[in-house]
């Protein structure tokens, strides 16, 4: 019986579209999913050049693939894996390789590694980027953890993986599950790059009445130029989408409650836990959830009285500035995510290159962006930079935009459109290129009413005053 | 023997001022610390009418107290709680009561009731706040869980604690953990409070170059009238404290790195689990993370040049602007903080009386302020309140201060002085009282690249689109 390279379990879009990318690059592939009609159709988006095989149990799927085995699960993060891990170990043999491709928790996967290795068997941590599109033409791989396990996948991946300047967007991203911590990192920066786009949208809709057509001419000239990226091109796209059922413009039907799958929050949580200052993803995970209180924004924008705007006069120099503005902000977004990596880094021993880790997110990813080639460079030339602020290019970026984020900010605080991602990215900026922060205040009031000791500026040690009240 | 009415475990600061206090108000209390010269010194606070012992070991505690024994646990939060219980649960007789007065994480008093219980004892979480001198004089008391220990302990909180307009300061906060949580919530409204105060002071020290004397004054002022509340308080005193060692103004020799104990990141991560929105609370969190970096603030101050900030031409009307702001930031911060408690009441059924939260909040703890009447009055006039800025007579005071807070917003953003608590605080009021918020966009963009579906304003149900790409 002929044997197969690679075995796919969870064949959904995502999972159905990263097996015939496989596929296509040569190798081998047999697929299974608890559904049996996904299994029945998986020959339906095959090529005749493909080796593809549909198995309709584990024992067959098992069976049908080469040793030693290589798995890519694609099943939903948690209990799924769990469930997938539970049925299919007693079927494998010493040696045998299991990657997951979703987006699990990285203590998960140090759990399962841990648990797999007892059985002497590879687990693999790997962040997968670029949604339906990106799985089946080149999507951004993000594989951690055993590197005698990586080095077996490693043509595969640089087969499948987005290209850029000739080179695949993968790596190998650290040990330990490095992969899944790169990829939750980078979802947090997807979420705050796609707050800060809704922000400029809407400064440019309310604040310059800009309509969907200008809004698809501006985000085109946009993605034209520095800030080409894949989030600026597909809202371009958005803008130009027609309504099938009114034949309006879509974006203007669709209801402003966000949903979020998880991955965001836990980047605000982890950075919270291990103290990295990540503001504006914080501020996106949190804008989600405030939009969804849409009653009580209804009820409340009628107790309140509309602000009152005043249009920008030139309104070309507007569009200029909010535009900077994004980029800036965008910029900021990513060196606050590229932070919590460095310290996650130490803090875990993941040893993750950052260098890597920008080079495979120029393409095929959600946050790709041309802007990735400067942060490539900048680490190329430091591959310890503690933060992407402190490069000198970058910096040089930062000062000639700083004063359009100033302008733009200072708009949206006087027209009441809340930009909270925008103002985030510049208040962390302010703190951040600041030597003299008023925290020692703080500390005056925790250690007055808490006896919580403070440093002085002045010399070592840690102090403790008693504070005088001039209350009778 | 003559048995004691109460007992408290760990005699450190809060410990010991809060038995000293119990004893003053009439009820006898022994003691007990593993450090024995703590238990050996407890006599030395006591007055001769206080009945106070201290105890050595836990036999001779136990058997000193009249049953049910009320026992209070002062001791640090998480191992030591767990450890003490262990020690002390096999002493105890059928319906004694265990009562945690530390900032334990709510979960875990969960935990310990229901371990309690299968016990036949009582466990009950207590937020107290007002820090040593609180505890002494008489804290904020937040109680929860079991009703019938409730009951038992009612008189002696009632006696030991603050007291505004003859009404003291505890109530019972809802079932099962709901003390701690309240207490936690508290205390993420005070690392909001705080940031949004030195904020203030770095405004008008760098955008007015008021000195210390000047500062004083001004908080002095801010104190005598609406704005009156502990944290103005201190704050006007800590201004005043000379430097023992230096005889310079102690707070410009204090470092600006702050330190926090867990529950403002409690708070943020709760807030983010059960999908509330309190910006100002998580960037007070990140702010201190921030603050901590202080070897990367030199170097990027260093890097970027100076902000030039223009001084107000009218100081008067400047210092009036930021204490507006100030006072309605403070505000909206409370606002968070008690929609926090709303949603967590439905999320673990505790049936929080938010109209007690803020009847309690009035005196003893740290967050104490006159502002706190007004939402007492918007209580009693609706128990059901989903959030205090949907009330009307605090709309008014929203709406008398707005333009304050926008323009001090501006002159901060313009100026280069961080100020993320003002900007959230306004970020978040623009927001919830906006209609139509631009995360339709958000919520196309998510449809684009992954399929993630989308909600209509014209129409029920869940709708995907094939979005065009208009790249060739």
């Amino acid at each position: 019986m002929e044997k197969y390279n690679y075995g796919m379990i969870g064949l959904g879009v995502m999972g159905r579209n990263l097996l015939y990318n496989i596929a296509e690059n040569g190798f081998s592939i047999a697929g299974f999913d608890l559904d049996d009609e996904k299994v029945k159709h998986l020959q339906d988006g095959a090529t005749s050049k493909m080796k593809v095989k549909g198995t309709v149990s584990l024992e067959e799927f098992v069976t049908a693939l080469e040793t030693p085995r290589k798995i890519i699960l694609m099943v939903p993060a948690g209990k799924p894996v769990d469930a997938v891990l539970g049925n299919i170990t007693p079927l494998l043999s010493k040696g045998d390789i299991v990657i997951d491709a979703g987006n699990s928790y990285f203590e998960d996967t140090n759990r399962r590694i841990s648990d797999l290795a007892a059985k002497d068997l590879h687990f693999v941590g790997m962040g997968v980027s670029g949604g339906e599109k990106g799985a089946r033409k080149g999507p951004s791989i993000m594989p951690g953890g055993d590197l005698e396990a990586f080095k077996l996948l490693k043509p595969m991946l640089e087969a499948i993986a987005a290209k850029v300047d000739g080179e695949a967007c993968t790596a190998y991203m650290g040990k330990g599950s490095a992969g899944n911590y790169v990829k939750m990192v980078h979802n947090g920066i997807e979420y705050a790059i796609m707050q800060l786009i809704s922000e400029a949208y809407d400064l440019l809709r309310k604040g310059a009445n800009l309509n969907n057509e200008q809004l698809y001419e501006v985000f085109k000239k946009w993605n034209e130029g520095e800030m080409n990226s894949f989030l600026i091109e597909i809202t371009r796209d958005i803008f130009q989408q027609k309504d099938d059922l009114t034949n309006a413009y879509l974006v203007d039907k669709i209801l402003d409650k966000a949903g979020a799958k998880g991955t965001g929050k836990w980047t605000s949580e982890q950075a919270m836990e291990i103290g990295v200052s990540i503001p504006t993803i914080d501020i996106a995970v949190t804008s989600r959830i405030l939009s969804a209180y849409k009653d009580e924004r209804v009820l409340a924008s009628k107790l309140y009285s509309e602000k009152e705007i005043s249009i920008p006069e030139n309104v070309e120099s507007f569009i200029q500035e909010v535009g900077d503005a994004l980029y800036l902000a965008t910029l900021i977004s990513y060196a606050q995510g590229l932070a919590l990596l460095v310290k996650a880094s130490e803090e875990y021993n993941f040893e993750i290159p950052l260098k890597d880790v920008v080079k495979i997110w120029r393409g095929g990813c959600i946050i790709r962006s041309v802007l990735l080639e400067k942060f490539y460079t900048a680490y190329s030339a430091d591959p310890n930079l503690s933060n992407i602020l402190l490069n000198q290019e970058i910096s040089e970026i930062v000062k000639s935009r700083i004063q359009s984020l100033r302008k733009t900010a200072s708009f949206a605080v006087e027209s009441g459109i809340s930009s909270l991602g925008l103002q985030t990215a510049l208040g962390y900026f302010d703190a951040y290129t600041t030597e003299s922060l008023p925290v020692n205040l703080i500390q005056a009031q925790r250690d007055y009413f808490g006896a919580h000791t403070y440093q002085r500026v002045d010399r070592e040690g840690v102090f403790h005053t008693t504070w005088n009240s001039s209350n009778q």
